[in-house]
């Protein structure tokens, strides 16, 4: 059995607890949150504010903090010997991010998976496996309808601005529309602050419409999507059409992904892993012969 | 650059050889064809009886000769020392063959890919994730629309049949219907050899059709395609929706994929692999960071 620990526990954090629950494999040795959120979630294991507390140690350390957090903890964590999972989103950094995680794991004989989830992750495999079977061609990935967690924090941002919520539409070939739905603070004009939300780099290549709303929590919906799609060539073979299509809660996916990448970890030597560079096989339970049987 | 020996030329040895042109880290070093099939093709490589005889001596056999050949072939490069790439195509017996394969690459420190291709192989690996993102759940394969080669053997088994062509076409779920169109020889009647093939295991729970032709070899078309759904659980969310989409040309996908698996065959360990043993990174040409930063 695998000892888990979950740290965060936002929806990401509940939903790997869920995740971990069904898992035939593994046991959640306990939650780890900051001092000042403890307002102990109702659950059956311990909740700490440092990982050194727990007991017994935790082999994986599910990392469910927010991404800005992410370089730091899981660096302590790996450094202590214990395994980390993340889901860090900002692709840009993603290898910085892997070379530094490689560095700790490596030294404290651990093992991190780095920015594993829905995208980067799953779609990230799917992409690096459809580039496998066409070299030639272009891939786009479509994204929605879902929650864009990065334009809204951009709307939000904004003076004036009471709540928000950018959804993505996927318009196919990798062009997306935004739907972005605020409530505005009293004193602030809707054209004002439409204007600077359509003038903001996050909106103003894409086709963006704004609308008032009276409750925006009321839009919130955690359902996402992927439309992953390439048009290549495999050897001489023009025309090799690949796709394919999620249609997911998001962070039910991404909690069990991580949750998947844990027991991969257990099979990996030390070192930092992005999804892409880890055997498939070892993110299932069961024998290897049970899985290549059943699978292959 | 990777030096790489094709064995057998027919339809698949013909577009590994197209794809290894067009990759940038191998070299074909020549083809391996039985002696009495030695009407040589007019290539540019040397071409040979025995695999002994290439200079410089390969790296990787690609190994494009019936299924039914397979084991023995991969079993004697293997003790050579020479790594092996199969499209195995006889799912109850895989893990057999890996088992036997694993042996003989241990032995002569070299490293087997098999099983690789459409289905078993990148099917495989897609099947193989979209469990680990549900692991509760039911997964369909539907084949077609394409030529089915098992199907299409066991009605020329038949007495009187001339020629025959069997395609696969997807009804969901897994369900698929069989179009038949045969050729007879003279004094068979279409009727009884119908009734035949509606009879043969192949076809009796399947819905069959089937269709007298006067030129079969007409309706030849090397396209294929395959839908892999799944419905299933993440964590406490159900109803996740995943689907995967292929409609390529059958010969070329299945020899891109064994070139990729040749590339991947010299970063594993000496042992035998089906491909979801494979982190899929290992498919490409480029290096890790490069191909980190462009697909995760």
């Amino acid at each position: 059995m695998l000892n888990i620990a979950i740290v965060g526990y936002g929806n990401i954090g509940k939903a790997v607890m869920d995740a971990v629950e069904t898992a035939g494999d593994m046991a959640l040795c306990g939650i780890v949150m900051r001092k000042q959120s403890l307002n102990k979630p109702q659950v059956s294991v311990p909740v700490v504010d440092d990982i050194t507390k727990l007991d017994p140690r935790p082999d994986v350390a599910i990392l469910c903090t927010p991404t800005r957090a992410i370089p730091a903890v899981a660096e302590a964590c790996l450094l202590q010997g214990i395994s980390t999972v993340d889901s860090y989103d900002v692709h840009t950094d993603i290898w910085e991010l892997r070379e530094q995680l490689d560095r700790a794991a490596k030294q404290g004989g651990a093992v991190a998976a780095v920015s594993v989830g829905f995208d980067p992750g799953a779609d990230s495999v799917v992409r690096t496996l459809m580039e496998a079977l066409t070299p030639q061609g272009k891939t786009f990935t479509n994204f929605g309808p879902g929650m864009s967690m990065g334009h809204t924090v951009a709307i939000k941002a904004i003076e004036g601005v009471k709540n928000a919520l950018s959804m993505t539409i996927p318009l196919g070939t990798g062009v997306h529309r935004r739907l972005v739905y605020v409530e505005l603070l009293d004193g602030y004009a809707f054209d004002d602050i439409a204007a600077k939300i359509k003038a903001d780099p996050y909106f103003s290549s894409d086709e963006t419409h704004i609308y008032l709303e009276d409750n925006v929590d009321a839009l919130i919906d955690m359902g996402h999507g992927v439309n992953l799609v390439r048009k290549g060539v495999s050897g001489q073979a023009h025309n090799q059409m690949l796709e394919f299509n999620m249609r997911i809660n998001n962070p039910a996916l991404t909690a069990q992904v991580m949750v998947a990448c844990a027991r991969a970890s257990a099979k990996q030597s030390p070192g930092a892993y992005t999804m892409i560079e880890i055997p498939v096989i070892d993110l299932l339970e069961g024998t290897k012969e049970t899985l290549v049987r059943r699978l292959v």
